[in-house]
């Protein structure tokens, strides 16, 4: 038996884009009109591209009157951005970088409309999932969760501008960069713009923290929180690379530099002093800010003619028609979010049927209890 | 029904470490004998502080008259490297950086003879398991992995001092460090020494890289290869950081820089020009060399006072005692190696089993042929 | 990594019923059109109380261009049997045998229209990918699944009026109680009409046969063939009992008299005189038929009053109104087969990958080789 | 992420019946000589033919100090019933109705030493893990499991003759056969006596209550409760058939007849007035007792000459050598616990995770609160 947030992602047929969000755990106090507008607000409002597909996001099941009812949420939402591409170009030639010859390498047969499931629009999905799961975690142990982006291309946000303590969702959403520090936000900026009227793209790196993040969360050797971690991060589209704590800076440091040493707060709770660790240590959370950086590379697809070949072995030329985005790193700051969110509620769940199920030792051991009441939380 | 290399650790009792390996795939071709001997080859002669235990790696089940049968083979490695720890200051003080604290939060308990799960021991079953899924690999596809010391503390190798398409196994295990540059690991080996004479630590960074790995490998969305190879790094102890291909440098490039354009070579085959890809895209691998490199962190356990509390919330100050390794990243290059290997054994077998029962356009599809004959392999 | 044909229900909305087939394997052979003949075939007509949903069946995802991508296959059938039904009753009172009070007292709330997952609707899913599932098998290895009635109520089909070896769907399918014997479904139609004219219902049993299975399926120890298929079958609603080969009939023999002696046949093929074995030994398949029965209850639907209590503890009287469904075993036949397929498909796909990737010894295993080329079959 | 008391049988060499009981849970109050005395209690004295096995059952892992600390239990039982058995007739012949043909099919190699995973040895292990499953139930929600035998060859314990309700261990245990009814005890000895005295053997049926199960338990679709404790059941050596409630037989009534009316009874709980349903309802769990009856043929082993066929394929001889066990129903009473318990502790966790994170209608759930503190339980 597996007790998990299962995220599918349907495909992408040509008429629309399908998401669907599996969810055996029981959120009877959300409701329906609540859940589209996370959904909306997540996966639609926090991407630079405005598209017009406010109201039509549509649920199938998973909820009844008003509420959900413990059956996996089928939340559909229709592509109304087909611009009536002409695929016969990509039918024949493989576009450099991205996923159209590993596709016939594998199953002999792609599916060229819309991307197939190489198309970032599968995605949408992982927002709206990751969605719900922020507000679980929110309510249950007020736990959140937020990305922002840290560099642009040669534009490095340094690390000491921003204060993981007090950062907000709304200082990441006051500029379309999604860079909570407003003068690099400019730079990113312009340096997007820079390449995009040569028809080039940049890519960059996103950087997630977790506040008040459950201590005990994460499994022994194979399952560790990072690993967890790092696999959900790396499996969105265009990641090259995952760090967390200190990372790869981490080891220009000697232990001594490096340790984090212990110490008792005012609450009496193990802490430590400094967070090189990044949150976690031996795999499990110990409940201090995790933090983590994700590498994007820059767009494949651009405005320039590439040399490829066809899918019968001819060597040809190709250049991408119509808009592209110039820099998808601002875009991926929700799908960040939500992978991160996922990750921790399946570790949520594991954790309290493991250990609270029968807690054996108060003094040491987490207490895992909501901190509001369902029907609070309706309100 | 999960078709899988299934890797348990059971434990790390005070008395034994205990590997334990599972293959419900039929290696009968593999005798007791090979076994036993690429278990202790690479889980013993390549760590870098001998232990004396060469003879007594034990095989429970899953070997029958000189071959496999089936059965998940128990492979048990006793400890015989009791020195007679005193734990009992150990059973106190949380270690800065180590597991000590999170196990008690998470658990309650927790094991303080030999480390318990967070032992850096409980990898021999890794390396154990590794070894054999590195024997199928190479027998069926001619598959090679290799993994080396890339960087010591503050001694970065030149990438382009080591060419991946002829690096051998002597080159990399010509000198202690790993390093197959000897200039390098003479650098690298001073380093160490520069600490651990102070009885600090240092870390570093593990290249591992994948040599005719079948094409074809890895799932659409959440499984991509990448996200599978990460979660395998990154659940190794200590490890900070994995990034592919390009990784976080490939961030300061604009997509026209980035991108590998694709030609057809000279017996056929749809190839890229250049790597940036690091042999993966859309999380699939391209038969182009996969290449990645795993931060991992400078050693926690140092002969320096650290300043620590108590498991009853009391403050204090722990020096740990006896021998301890300086750096610990010549010791991971196995392990690397043995992750990768069972990443990519279960992605054969799936892919095998998904796209081989029935393929559907020979022309592009790779075909997943035993390059040797099982009677062949035995020789 | 779980290699596996996935099947999910997505949930019974009051709008439509939702069928979700998830398929990794790759069925690039297998035309849309083909898709939802066999859909159509399996899950409409071959019920009792025909629908007019013929031209209702839609695929989203997974197929272009006529042929399967290796995308999860997304086949939606809308419920268009929406009787404007007065759910408020419903909504109240337990209805007695049903999931009603079950329901409530896992999550709390449940979904009253169209009886949520508990639904006999939800089987419409199975019977879909189960279409599939049977196509592969009879694709790769001639398998057929066939399943009819063989007992109503108190007409009992006697064992020796059917050859499971000359076994042909025409037979089952020649009248409405699917029962290959015209005599025998004739009384069941007439025991059926004796208890709808009282408003009352039946159960009775279906038997389910597999001719050409290959050799070799099935895992030792907790994955035995008999208990994933036992489970398959369990996993029906209003099912009460499972029994292969001798079954409960044949604790009453002695072992002497249970034995299936080997004998070679004219192939120079392993075989048993009897099958007593019902095909599996040990868990995994031996060639034979395998033959299984699967007891259903009488539908807990009547239009008689019946006691009951309502979700706020209060005792009533309760009476079904509406057409409703006296017997529904014919139409649990194809439900049956369907996941008698679906788990056959995956045992194979993992027999394959784990046995026949490096097969060891050809004399004695089974070759897992398809019967028919991709080409051929398209025909 | 698996939430799951892992099981895993190591196999089973010449020299030991390893016995390997995979633990994520924490049970922490559990005391290592406790664990050992339920292991040797279920495992050992429950068995008709007694065997010296008393002092010899070890565990390498998951105790530490007299607790568990949450590492999965490594415990061992050597084979000390090692009789210098003659394998060399086996190795050539197939034995009738035993795995041998079956295992070479599949893997083209078997262990003939000890039966490999087919004996019925490593039921063993089964019963270890379920005697720790067993207490954690008794613990938690004071839930009772019970098996007994019910039928052997023609003996049929009549339905009527025990009281479920107050049914104990020691009127199962008060003799050899486990049949609580000290008459049909008799006539079931005699049963095995007689055909002992031939050589020959018999089958029969295995009866299993749950009592003070939790409501709740069990998933809507496909892993429905009686889905879960049928393959468990099934998974078990020599089973031929699984039924619950009213089984097969419930088959001959009307819905009318066979419908549990709904009451509420002193405690203010929805209860039913009959138990057709066998404590399961729409695949969950209602509170009732649940019931089951499992099929077992006779013992394939026996001491007359039956005819079959070398493993070169050439027709034979062949007649068991040495003692065997004339009847083994009696020996599947504790497994069949076992595996029940392993079910239940799986759901238990499973509800605990999805349902009791978040609960929302506490008129309506079942609340999973343990019933004694573990300080209590270690009394």
């Amino acid at each position: 038996m597996e007790i998990t947030f299962v995220l599918q992602h349907m495909g992408n047929h040509m008429e629309e884009v399908l998401v669907v969000l599996l969810m055996d755990v029981l959120l009877a106090f959300l409701s329906l009109k609540l859940i589209c507008k996370w959904i909306l607000t997540e996966g639609q409002s926090r991407i630079t591209t405005p598209r017009k597909e406010t109201d039509t996001c549509k649920i199938f099941s998973g909820v009844s009157e008003g509420i959900t009812t413990g059956t996996p949420i089928h939340v559909s939402v229709p592509n109304t951005d087909q611009r009536g591409h002409d695929y016969s170009e990509m039918a024949v030639a493989y576009r450099p970088s991205h996923a159209d010859a590993t596709y016939d390498m594998k199953y002999g047969v792609r599916s060229v409309q819309g991307g197939g499931r190489s198309s970032a629009r599968e995605t949408i999905g992982r927002v709206a999932s990751g969605a719900v799961a922020k507000k679980i975690l929110k309510e249950f142990s007020g736990t959140e969760i937020l990305a922002y982006v840290s560099q642009v291309h040669k534009i490095v946000l340094p690390e000491d501008l921003i204060d993981h303590d007090t950062l907000t969702l709304d200082q990441i959403e006051s500029n379309i960069v999604r860079c909570p520090d407003p003068e690099y936000a400019e730079k990113m900026i312009s340096a997007i713009d820079a390449v995009r009227v040569r028809g080039d793209s940049v890519g960059g790196v996103v950087t997630c923290i977790v506040r008040n993040c459950p201590r005990g969360l994460g499994s022994p050797v194979f399952d560790k929180l990072e690993a967890e971690l790092a696999k959900a991060a790396m499996s969105l589209p265009a990641t090259k690379g995952f760090q967390f704590g200190s990372g790869f800076a981490g080891t220009f440091l000697t232990g001594s530099e490096h340790n984090d040493e212990f110490y008792i707060d005012e609450h009496g709770n193990t802490r430590t002093r400094t967070n090189r660790s990044g949150g976690i240590q031996g795999g499990i959370s110990n409940g201090e800010i995790i933090n983590m950086r994700i590498a994007f590379k820059p767009t494949s697809t651009i405005g320039k003619k590439q040399k490829t070949v066809t899918r019968d072995k001819k060597e040809t030329e190709f250049i991408a028609r119509g808009r592209h985005d110039p820099c998808v790193v601002p875009r991926a700051v929700p799908m960040v979010e939500a992978m991160v969110a996922l990750v921790l509620v399946d570790q949520l769940m594991a954790q309290y049927a493991q250990c609270n199920l029968f807690p054996v030792n108060s003094d040491l051991q987490e207490p895992l209890v909501p901190i509001l009441r369902p029907e609070e939380a309706l309100l």
